[in-house]
């Protein structure tokens, strides 16, 4: 079942509330193009709005996750943008790289959970993807490698701001960004980038999908709130995100899925059990 | 010796200067009723102002260190709060909320390290309540779980502003926010949430009273301004806590203390073989 | 070849690009003295100017990196300052500290990399030094030790800020600056403090210069700009920290280091390769 | 010449560079219904994006400015939100409030300058709205009140957080948001809310429109970059500012406007003779 | 009818939902003594949780508001903390510094408007006290001074931090705060410091009573919720105001004081006709 | 007697503690040249440390205070850094700004309070320059002008970071900032950017010199510690400046200063009739 994004971007529905999005673009090693930077937005504009997704995988088709940005579609007009003098080309250049920062920071702002899976390379580009999810799981043939470097500039779609609130060793960080040089998943794992680490895709994605369901299953207003919330805090002092948090519970407290959760622990049962109205 | 605070929680002071506060409801697994928010309040406000104690030690009686928030006590208060109208309400359950975290936020203003000390289970109000915490150790049949999405609401008391700060994965963060699956002792050490490992619970004790007494041995104008300013720092830029460091040791460091350290240094003595002053 | 800036600080130039800077005062074990902290300062002010200098080194001569501050050569400055009256007192000595947390601020500020390389002890003033560098490296016999709490003084010019924003465990961090034990090599790579271990010191050197001219071979827009941005991110919002980025990069992405890099990169060609202009 | 935004919007071009917006639902005193919101943000859009756009002129058609929200047509979706329980309709109020801030946010980051001119009554909405431009000029017979207190709520889109930025006297921000009482001419040009008074709508328009051509004859290069970095600073500390000012114009003072700009000045011409590249 | 906390703050409540504060000790005009500090704080930390209470007016009796801190009662606590050592006594000092800023601390946490009324004196302490509050009026007869200097301190509970922040001229701000000038009246409008001036202190009671009665006849969610944001506000940026505005509103706009306010407007009535249910 | 800082800075010392900068290039109507901006900083630099100096007065020599920026002298320094291509070319203009904002930040970062006296012009650069002092009085036939846009630029020493933070309408800032219009003696009473105006520049100077006596007058460490905390204040939040302060006067007040000052207090004698210990 391919989905609605065009070619670049494959969007299925595995389990209930449950959003797989596909970077399809095997024959180019996932290579993100023009095309592919569009659907991103509009994709995960649509499911945070839509009220049938409560969490959402991504993955890559074939071989790799992805090679990152395609240079041969992208260059004319990230690398050449217009104007009539230095001031003016810079302008524009400012607006290409805040749009193309937006690609990422739509999956933040997304209140749905995101869990990424990453299997063989994941270049530039899809370091900046995959530190704007929430979940990184990868396979033991999976590497990451901060590239821009190698060709010339400072990263700037969120690898430098993300990465560094992602894991938790800042020397590790640098040198990555700084040699280019490429980690594989058992640093990957050791450092924290990733939280568990697959034999191969196959069980990866399995293992992505039953994370996702375990979420799927249980309050979307705790889940969502828990996801508003650790973001927000992670850019305010304890207190200023203690009183963020309080502010945000005292209508969230009471919604009707508290005591049905409540009563389910109660009884021993999942929250899988439950039925949650939709949020 | 059973302390002041009555049934839920007994204060002892097993060494000089050292202050051990232990939950004590085993019959509940540590569950934490109204008497227990309450107490720990009053316990925290006392320990910050009584210059012999240097130094606290958290623990929890019996074979769990708390089964979390208790549902059963606590329920009418903080899930049904009154209010003539929605805006009402929540007005009120604001003020709880606020109340409630004030419980955990003590222990962190307190200028006194606090070391706590968890075997067997550490559920839902109990992650809270380590993440406000300075040093944490556990033993080796302990577990740890961020449990209240499974009752249908997001963490509010601590565990979402403070867990991503002690921890460097933010990857497992989001994953044991998200999915309340249990984490276990050897990944709590992996992932930098507690910095030790013991045996049993017996060992883990003796661990926790020497490492109070390392602490209790050194100047607490060392200490205290340590613990201070280590907080300041996590919630500001490198160079506004800088500034408050310095502003802050202008006058500490005129403390006698320094000098007795540093002639205790150049005579190859211990700093525990000093007397300070109380603080 | 020794450097130019006296007894305490030799700088040498092992390769195009790199500058060494050798703690030089074996000695001593290379302990801190006045003339230190001048020439620290002058040195890296001189290297964040110098188009020669794209990547800096810094290491200790002898078998161990630093024994921290010299009490016997400081004393009398920085533990008696003048003054009138307590207020005055205070006053100089806030001097004092702002000008000794200034040594190791100008590491931060200057906009080369700078890769620290760590052998035997590292202690107290050795932590600040360390955590303000962008890379760290060791050898196995390698030991940290956050001295300060030992001699009566809250750690005052850079660790409470530092070392919490370098490794992922908090409650590490606590337990080292509180109770200032040793750390050895080993935990110092589980816990990200350094991102490798080398057998010994020969090796490591060799390692970090090897690190060192892979930076210094990548265009020096791209690595400049990169460490400025890590740096601003670490002390603001995510999404103040892509704003800074975009506004950064809106002028540097038209480097032409950019199309000689894409260039080389289409060729299969490392980026060491090419011919970069000064910055 | 009515403009493309239908009938609540008019978009005229009075001058060269100059885009005069005026509100038209006269017959109903210009209130805010469903299809203004919409309108504005569609219109500040598209200016933000125009090149031939340099500056902007508000104003309201007939006697007032505007009587506000228009709460017949706008309470059924403003107050009345959907929802299954009190946290998923709290939940979708949010996402309502959210984009009617979004619709005077748009003002504010539109980089070209929005003068707003006010005749007559400026009635709750209004207040949110002229706070979001910025420079306020008025008749000597208007009038400002911040309404939501009388209609039972708090001012959620913008008054509370800018009014006290753009007026001088806190007592008066105060006391006009709780009180809701009018002020009037004198006394808004005297707290500075008003920059200027005139004696009609006929001399505030001619004002405000040779105001607008002042603005609209200097460097866009200038004038835009000015106001991205006044509001820029309203938000950040000085320091903060004056980095972001540096970042900014590394770029922007290599645009040939200066070189333009300089010699008009030694030669004694007006700005205003010059013809500047579009920005 | 003298309130309940003692000889140095009288308590009235002079109509339905307005509560009225006396500084009461005009033999020693109103100056601040050991006693008022903590009546002060147990006065509003009970008016902030009295339902019956929507509004506070503060005043003084006698000729002058208040004559400042009281040094003879207050020097051997304020000035003369013990401790064995500088760090000691400076630590207490520390302590008791934040007691005396909690003191007006309080007046800005209460959620309910306080408006102040000055007649004569307003010194040293008192300017502290009424930068707290949130509407300021004063009589023909009074003046303002920034009295701390010439007891050569700088002013630490309050004045240096709120006075730049209620008037718009930081030149006067400075000038006042430096030189220890008296401010009159007249000066006190102008600048902003005060909203209103009345010819004397009968007229200026009357005038306070009527605009607290105009505040406690509105919503008290509309009215708290106001003063609540307004002064987050003040210490975030625009954006960050806007968030926690929506936050804030999400359940608060569910109140049914929304729709009796909207009704009452629509038939022209004054919202004071409707009964609110207590907050 | 005339200063050591050159042609362009006299330096003067009119009464004990106070000294007096001029500007002195009166030929030139006081333009800013090259070796105004680096006398300024030696100037400000020797005068923190000097503890002679208790009070600045800043004028400036002839008919007007300055006519700004010397753009023939300085254009090939500002306007054509080196650089082998785009990005090179912007970072070398980033340390050229960064270093000509250094140059009034200097004037803020000096703990003495500065007064600037301005009579006839003050242009461009002579904004940035009085923003950045504390006090600022005018002659009635001053003018004040924000040039920068008339030249192509947004001005970036410190206006468009310091006149919104030092006068309290917002709007009026914009239009100055935006149309480069000027401002006279009674609008910038008016608006708070002066705190007063004098009939003519000998009367201005006498006025400035008395209100320098009476601050030179008071305990420095009173005096120079309300300066840093005001300034600390204005880029914090009202708690984090509390906190500040507390720090800040927890050694401050234990100065010999408050006993004398006291003491002087309670005979009715002025605090300019003691003998303060130098700072």
């Amino acid at each position: 079942q391919t989905g609605v994004y065009g070619f670049q971007v494959s969007v299925l529905q595995p389990a209930t509330a449950v959003t797989h999005i596909e970077l399809h673009r095997p024959e180019k090693r996932n290579a993100m193009n023009k095309a592919f930077w569009r659907e991103m937005v509009e994709c995960f504009t649509q499911i945070a709005e839509d009220p049938d997704c409560r969490v959402v995988v991504v993955s890559g088709a074939g071989d790799v996750f992805t090679a990152g940005i395609d240079l041969m579609d992208m260059a004319s007009e990230v690398l050449q943008p217009e104007g009539d003098d230095m001031a003016r080309t810079s302008w524009n250049m400012r607006r290409i790289i805040a749009k193309y920062q937006e690609t990422f920071s739509v999956i933040e702002r997304c209140p749905k959970p995101v869990v990424v899976a990453v299997q063989g390379a994941c270049v530039g580009g899809g370091v900046d993807l995959i530190t704007a999810c929430d979940i990184r799981l990868c396979t033991q043939d999976a590497w990451f490698q901060v590239k821009e470097v190698d060709i010339g500039l400072a990263a700037d779609v969120g690898t430098l701001q993300r990465l560094p609130k992602v894991i938790g060793s800042r020397s590790l960080v640098n040198e990555l960004a700084l040699t280019a040089r490429k980690m594989y998943a058992d640093e990957a794992k050791e450092s924290g980038l990733v939280s568990r680490v697959f034999p191969d895709k196959e069980a990866m994605l399995a293992g992505a999908l039953e994370m996702a369901g375990e979420i799927a299953g249980r309050s979307p207003v705790a889940v969502q709130g828990t996801k508003v919330n650790l973001i927000y805090s992670r850019d305010h002092s304890v207190a200023e995100g203690l009183n963020y948090m309080a502010t945000w519970n005292m209508s969230m407290l009471q919604t009707e899925d508290v005591m049905k959760s409540a009563a389910a622990s109660m009884e021993k049962k999942s929250p899988k059990t439950i039925t949650f109205s939709k949020l």
